[in-house]
């Protein structure tokens, strides 16, 4: 790994003009490596960008710092991106053109001539934190916001399974370079619209309990999201709600997409895995987070999955 | 510190027969402080016990490595106590006895001949932490958990604004030490009984906002308490639902304690002070979150409060 940092810092210092390609549907950790690196290289006199699909206003204060620069592309870079189909609308431009690829998912298939991959850390961040430290940049406020920002979203502010001692050892060093963890954190975990909340009361009203409260399934049908006006952005964490039901080992979370066709999720704790139990509806996924596609009306749905967990418990 | 933490090791090296008291209505920082002090004098070869009003379940794993054992009580030592009137029904037994407290309230005053008190540390366990390594004990993974599981809870897993660098890297050498974080962030932070979640269903629905949606108001009467059946101990955290919405600066829970009273709990964003709205009413406590009791039936209970909160936007 530390070649790698080594190899990656020369790598930067001797190029120039950055478009850095986040993910679609862009997160804080994409969105905190994007804009980190992008404000390292404007600081080394470098031209640089980031390019994304979307900026969910949550992140707009990444961009604080940020200089807009004009420029003829020269080298691209794709930060937490684990497959060059994640880019989205920006796959066509940019695919076969990737310089360096720096990502943390263990699944990376990005091909380019450098890769910077460390599938053991906790977020893309973290080998960013590493990356800078090894380039020696001087450190800021609005870089460490990034990192910070892409760190604690990824691990759930050090509560997932994935942060270790290193993952909050790097979480110390950003916090005493400066950052402004009392908003970063209100932001990310401590803020519900109105509307998602709402949802949230709606979902509550559908919670259905199986096989003696091990399985419990809830549903969001069109009509509802419809009805209440919240945005996909909006749908996001409801698929934790029946998995954290204390006793239940399969969480089922039903998505209306269109009429007749439901995007589930499933989450267990301990035993079961998410993933077999996804495959016998045709998805896959990891062992304790996985989805599927099923079709039919709510109730057939339902039924499908109660089948397939039925296999499992 | 340094000091006291050296004069605290040795005050515990030269006693014996320890009763380790605890807070009323004991957290996972005050007897993760007890049971890890417990477990540390056990190991040295001495006697000690934990005295707490009450083990709430899900605390019960951090008695897993405790020996009990018989004796005469020769040194008492409070853990995460910043006043005796918090010792709940153990106070009159044990007021005036106290040898040593270890606490991080700044507002501490605890009359024992040693103190041992941080008021920045984010946790009790914290101090607990240095004062183990100032002691060489052998780390053991029962000692970590306790540790890891009063500053975890103290901090909302590193996420409250008390959160500092020397936290991350206290928790980060507990990691290394071998302590079950997943189990742990699970149980405390992942975990919810069905009838809290039907709970919260019905506060969802008793939202009322005010003052252009600058204030949001939920309410938990007795009846909905008894018709679910949910115990005082699950209505922790629903405080924190009315703040949580976004362009809410004043959160107001109010409780039905018996017939026409309740007890409020105020959480404020930014610039209000909830400990001056609270304190309107007769109440008081800190500047983002405090409280007071009103009577009345509960309209005229929000009455007083919209009233309070209306001088204050």
């Amino acid at each position: 790994m530390t070649d790698k940092l080594k190899e990656t810092a020369a790598f930067l210092r001797e190029h120039d003009c950055f478009d850095i390609l986040t993910h679609d549907y862009p997160d804080g950790d994409t969105l905190g490596s994007g804009f980190a690196l992008c404000l390292a290289l404007q600081q080394m006199g470098k031209k640089a960008r980031v390019i994304t699909t979307f900026l969910p206003k949550d992140f707009v204060f990444l961009t604080n710092e940020i200089r807009e620069q004009d420029f003829e592309t020269q080298t691209v870079v794709t930060v937490d991106v684990a497959d060059v189909r994640l880019l989205g609308k920006n796959r066509a431009a940019y695919e076969g053109r990737i310089d360096l690829c720096i990502d943390h998912h263990m699944t990376n298939v990005v091909d380019a001539p450098l890769r910077l991959v460390d599938g053991h850390a906790a977020a893309n961040c973290a080998i960013l934190y590493k990356l800078f430290c090894e380039m020696g940049i001087t450190w800021t406020r609005a870089i460490a916001n990034c990192l910070y920002t892409g760190i604690s979203t990824d691990t759930g502010c050090f509560r997932y399974t994935n942060t270790t001692a290193e993952t909050l050892r790097i979480g110390a060093d950003i916090i005493d370079i400066g950052c402004d963890t009392a908003y970063i954190n209100k932001v990310m975990f401590e803020t519900k619209t109105k509307k998602k909340l709402a949802l949230e009361r709606e979902v509550y009203d559908t919670i259905e309990y199986c096989f003696d409260d091990r399985c419990a399934i809830i549903a969001v049908t069109c009509d509802m999201q419809r009805s209440i006006g919240v945005s996909d952005g909006e749908l996001e964490g409801l698929a934790s709600i029946p998995r954290q039901i204390e006793g239940v080992e399969i969480g089922i979370t039903l998505r209306e997409k269109a009429p007749g066709e439901f995007k589930v999720s499933v989450r267990t704790n301990g035993q079961v895995s998410a993933s077999a139990l996804c495959a016998t509806l045709g998805g896959g996924g990891h062992s304790a987070a996985a989805g599927c596609t099923v079709k039919g009306t709510l109730d057939e749905a339902k039924a499908q999955l109660k089948a397939a967990a039925a296999k499992f418990l």
